[in-house]
């Protein structure tokens, strides 16, 4: 078996500029500008474009955690901070000014607006809309087609007021959150839910527009086993590290 | 006027071990991969990815019908089979897992996730998302910004329980369907629905929940006629073939 | 310092026929069609195609005004006609048989079906369905993941019927417009809102189905100040030229 090493198709165009780590790989018809920081084993699948230049980016790199993973047609601008192991979907269009943690996973056609914060192992699926100015916690769920808003009466300039969102909280499918909105620790939002306030923690919201209906200790598991689905880290493990995990059952039980 | 034959254009990356039948076009900047069978009469426009790897196939190859067209920007992943004349959008995303029958037609920017079974003559318009699961039967239509999930209490493992939407039933635009329900034969789901239950057989469900709101025998026609605008196989033809639509006049009427 | 001039990458496909004014840029991997207009000082990005061919076109040229901004991963069929001073997003998808006045700006991810007419100072935020046959005014704005429908009951041939938006009109993000209703002039549809009748003028819609829940000028600025946030062109400014905020200033004050 040969080692993984650097593979950088030559159907590409990468600046000479750009800083690459070791056994990274970048596919075919990408397009890598002078202003990117790429660390080791970093994975550029085709037709992306890394670091597009901004104004907005204030001259700051576009920075790539080591073993990051962006598949086909993505666009990331510069001005941008990804800790280790990201993993993207295809497609998806990020700009300036975020700042995220470990493994961060973004999903197909995912549209990040820019100056965000986002903690560790944070995961969007598909068609998720992120506005300027939003802070996302750690281990934070949210599903497809579902939009963080920040201005409250559009269009404005100078009233942003992004959405926040504390750990472990799941917004589920199709969801709209309106501008400076908390949606607490370990909540639930239901699907195709407006959400007009602030959601509290371990609590769980529908509707349009969204009403508290229970606490997410009220929703069983559908095995019939009478166990709680939430905290979803109780049963939930895939794709997270070991150590995070025996924390859960420390904190949470299994 | 010349005969069709194939084409390959100079800008791409076709593997050799790629299966192709006569007559097919391959246009710039696209990627064919290895595992990847495409009958005759196929058109794959530019920036598309067919066969993208992924253990999750199992070694099982792309099959693409004959006379397909699949628009530019498209990813195709390998391990999903299509039926004859496929027809695409612009960036369609198709995960492995797939079996379709004939003619299903996939919207610009729809995300089929994988693990799912369509019918025959299927048409999804844009920006369409069908979780894992999903099992569409024949002649349905999805129209745009509509989802299709699968998960009763998300983030979840081994729960996943998929829509069925049976045939020619009707989903109108930025609905959201919950895990497992099932949408009845020839029923119609209004614009911007929560589905959370099953949609009996020719009825109309709409809002947030969804209740049923009238059978479709209910709705006429925009015309002054008085006819019923369903099932709409009455009245729209448009794109199938003559034997379904004689066998749609005995069945239905028109 | 240079000044700028006409650059054409050499990783692109760009046909003789088309027509080309000075100072243009194409970026890498971009298709450029033969029936093509591009006015001075346009740029188009990498990954995009200008020009694609369709019959629907009738032999109508892509004509795009001088000063474009044309994002990459973006395809313009041929047969519409744009002002001067367009501006899109990433990804976005324009068919045939659009009219555009000055300065559109079409976001991330748009889907424009065609046969459509935009006034001047239109903007489109990420992932706009517009449907055919659909009329927008000057200065409207449309929010994310908005969607207006034309198809009284899908699937049908013959009975399409647009939404007319008027001028200065906002619609606020995840909104459904339903076939042939007209969106007042000043009128705001809020977040997450099904639309099925008219919106009068200077009126706040919302809710699923949609209610008139107040007039604009009952909304205040959210800066303490008690001055009224509608009508929007009092206090937001950006982007547009001198001589249209100058109007607007003896228009609606300031």
């Amino acid at each position: 078996m040969n080692e993984p090493r650097t593979y950088i198709s030559p159907l590409v165009k990468v600046s000479a500029k750009a800083k690459m780590g070791a056994r990274v790989r970048i596919d075919d018809f990408t397009i890598i500008h002078d202003n990117v920081v790429l660390g080791d084993d970093v994975t550029v699948e085709s037709h992306c474009i890394l670091g597009h230049p901004t104004p907005l980016a204030n001259g700051q790199p576009l920075v790539i955690g080591s073993g990051a993973m962006i598949r086909s047609h993505s666009v990331f601008y510069e001005g941008s901070t990804f800790g280790a192991e990201l993993i993207t979907g295809h497609r998806v269009t990020v700009r300036e000014k975020i700042t995220a943690g470990k493994n961060l996973q973004i999903g197909t056609l995912c549209d990040f607006q820019g100056h965000t914060e986002f903690g560790d192992y944070v995961r969007t699926h598909s068609n998720v809309h992120i506005g300027q100015k939003s802070k996302i916690g750690n281990c934070v769920w949210i599903f497809p087609y579902s939009v963080l808003t920040n201005d409250p009466h559009p269009p404005s300039d100078g009233f942003l007021n992004g959405v926040v969102v504390e750990d472990y909280a799941v917004i589920a499918t199709m969801t709209c959150i309106l501008p400076g909105v908390r949606v607490g620790k370990r909540s639930l939002v239901g699907a195709h839910t407006l959400v007009s306030k602030d959601v509290e923690p371990d609590s769980v919201v529908a509707g349009v527009p969204g009403k508290k209906v229970c606490m997410t200790a009220d929703i069983k598991l559908r095995d019939g086993s009478d166990r709680p689905a939430y905290p979803w880290m109780r049963h939930f493990h895939r794709g997270y590290p070991e150590d995070i995990v025996a924390a859960w059952k420390l904190e949470y039980g299994d």
